[in-house]
């Protein structure tokens, strides 16, 4: 039994702290919004964000941050992408030297261009932070739907740390050491998803979401090996993996934002009717500012930040990715003439 | 405008001569079976198979092998995998030199393991033999969704053929020279989506789905790499695209007939009821045989090779393929230690 605690409480981290109570550790859940740890309190259950999904008895609450960083074997960071560094630069001082944090949260700074756990190691040097990515939907996860993950570590104790921890017999954990790569998979594919979603939304078919979907992961991969990041994460669980799950279920928010401007809102609409974070409008500007610094071809990014914050209209976005020059599927793949 | 003849009338066959008639080539459609084409030249509509689709006024039609075989720029083979053998060795004595065919099919041929590219030209030696796949239901290439897809041919000029013929602003054609990839992807593409289709069938959720489909490729391109294939072309249009549309759309008869088998149908009554060739079935085994020719580990492939003809419960066939060792998610993405 290890002793963990959350950092966040939203659906993401209510669903894990959930189940790593069944999995026999003591857990903590804490949040920085003291109406949610009072819904919480009062309810065993994260009314908004996860219905349904009781929180087990042994969960304790705290709105504490010093109580929720001292003496954990595993601090989770489950905040969403615009309140990492917040939360990192509060909660530095009760951070020890070594202590190990796995952060759960996708997304890419806009300002620096950091990934979350450049900025949770930013503000906290003294932490040991792995990165947790994957096809999971807490929705699912919460009810014990079969989920696999990947964990990346610079050390290979730390990451086997988190496998076993949150491993169990419905919930499959590989380790990497590949953190770049599993970072910028879940981070990028939120903006792909919301493309994906305008397709939906305009009433395209499945044909031209694989389409969406391969040509994806190729701009994600090409900019992730320029910084850094190995091609069979891409393929893997937290990058193909992610985005499939991303841009075809029903819970995901920045399919749904994307599917909401396919049908005709405007991004501000969209984001209002979803009402929750949807960080693919967050990440869009980053990924085209990376794609710049890195100078890699990025024509989805490109094309789906036009729509969000140029007015372009979708037709002309999809028009300007269906109509280019002939050419072949992978330079590699050309003929030796 | 080009003389373009197509072998085989099913639903793709079908699909591609409306759009290449649209694209205002000279078309001609021939099926083995004679009521088929009785039924096209009274309809001009494939009634079972692709019902709605108007065949364009300058489609011919015909029953005569040798006319279909002679005088054309292009010769396109879309017969379902299970009668390419006979029909290449029926047409060869029409096919002259250096032929330029386009194989539209996908599978393995069970007794050789050969791909259908290779029985073709086993068959008819002196013929120049490209492939097309890629994400491309034909319910949706006839009614003009956009799509895309990738030929591949061992000389750039033959594939620069087929791309120009089939190219148009609705239907995108990529090169490439990775033939093997190409077809690997197609054929056992097929097999996970059966496997896929049990897993939705039982009523697992979108994570579970995502990660068969994600550890699916990673066997297929395992296999496919081993067999010669590049890696690019596992993550291209032909791989990974192929393969989400196959495992994610109400369209695909082997993700049907194996949601059919998650149900408790027996393999047999899920083919009865799916009432037309489920490529998976067939391809499961020779997709078995390839793994152990090359001795590669292929799970998921011999867990639904199990479900399939060895009558395993499927709930064993899942247990046996999430509950395996703690590991790491590729083996070059291990720690330097």
């Amino acid at each position: 039994m290890s002793k963990v605690s959350f950092l966040g409480a939203g659906s993401w981290g209510t669903a894990l702290a959930i189940m790593l109570a069944k999995n026999g550790h003591d857990v903590t859940l804490w949040s920085a919004i003291e109406s949610e740890i009072d819904m919480l309190a009062e309810y065993r259950e994260h009314k908004n964000r996860l219905p349904g999904a009781k929180l087990p008895d042994s969960i304790k609450l705290t709105k504490d941050l010093k109580e929720a960083c001292t003496g954990y074997d595993l601090i989770v960071f489950a905040v969403a992408s615009p309140f990492v560094r917040q939360t990192a630069q509060n909660a530095s001082q009760y951070i020890t030297e070594g202590q190990r944090i796995v952060n759960v949260a996708k997304g890419i700074e806009n300002d620096t261009l950091c990934t979350l756990r450049d900025v949770i190691l930013a503000e906290m040097p003294q932490a040991d932070v792995s990165v947790l990515s994957g096809p999971s939907h807490a929705e699912e996860v919460a009810v014990g739907v079969p989920t696999t993950v990947v964990v990346g570590s610079v050390k290979r104790e730390s990451a086997e740390l988190v496998q076993e921890i949150f491993m169990n017999d419905r919930f499959r954990v590989y380790t990497s050491s590949d953190i770049i790569g599993i970072e910028l998979g879940g981070s990028i594919k939120n903006v792909i998803a919301l493309a994906a979603g305008v397709i939906d939304g305009m009433g395209f078919g499945d044909n031209t979401r694989a389409a969406l979907i391969t040509r994806g992961i190729t701009e994600i991969s090409r900019l992730g090996v320029k910084m850094g990041g190995r091609m069979e994460t891409f393929m893997g669980l937290s990058g193909i993996g992610d985005l499939i799950v991303t841009c075809t279920s029903e819970h995901s928010r920045n399919h749904t934002a994307g599917y909401l401007i396919g049908k005709g809102y405007t991004t501000e609409a969209a984001m209002k009717e979803v009402n929750q974070v949807v960080e693919g409008v967050h990440s869009a500007r980053a990924a085209m500012a990376l794609a710049q610094k890195y100078q890699v071809s990025m024509p989805i990014v490109e094309q789906i930040n036009k729509v969000l914050f140029e007015n372009l209209p979708i037709l002309d976005a999809v028009h300007g990715l269906l109509v280019r020059d002939k050419c072949n599927e992978y330079p590699g793949l050309d003929w030796n003439e």
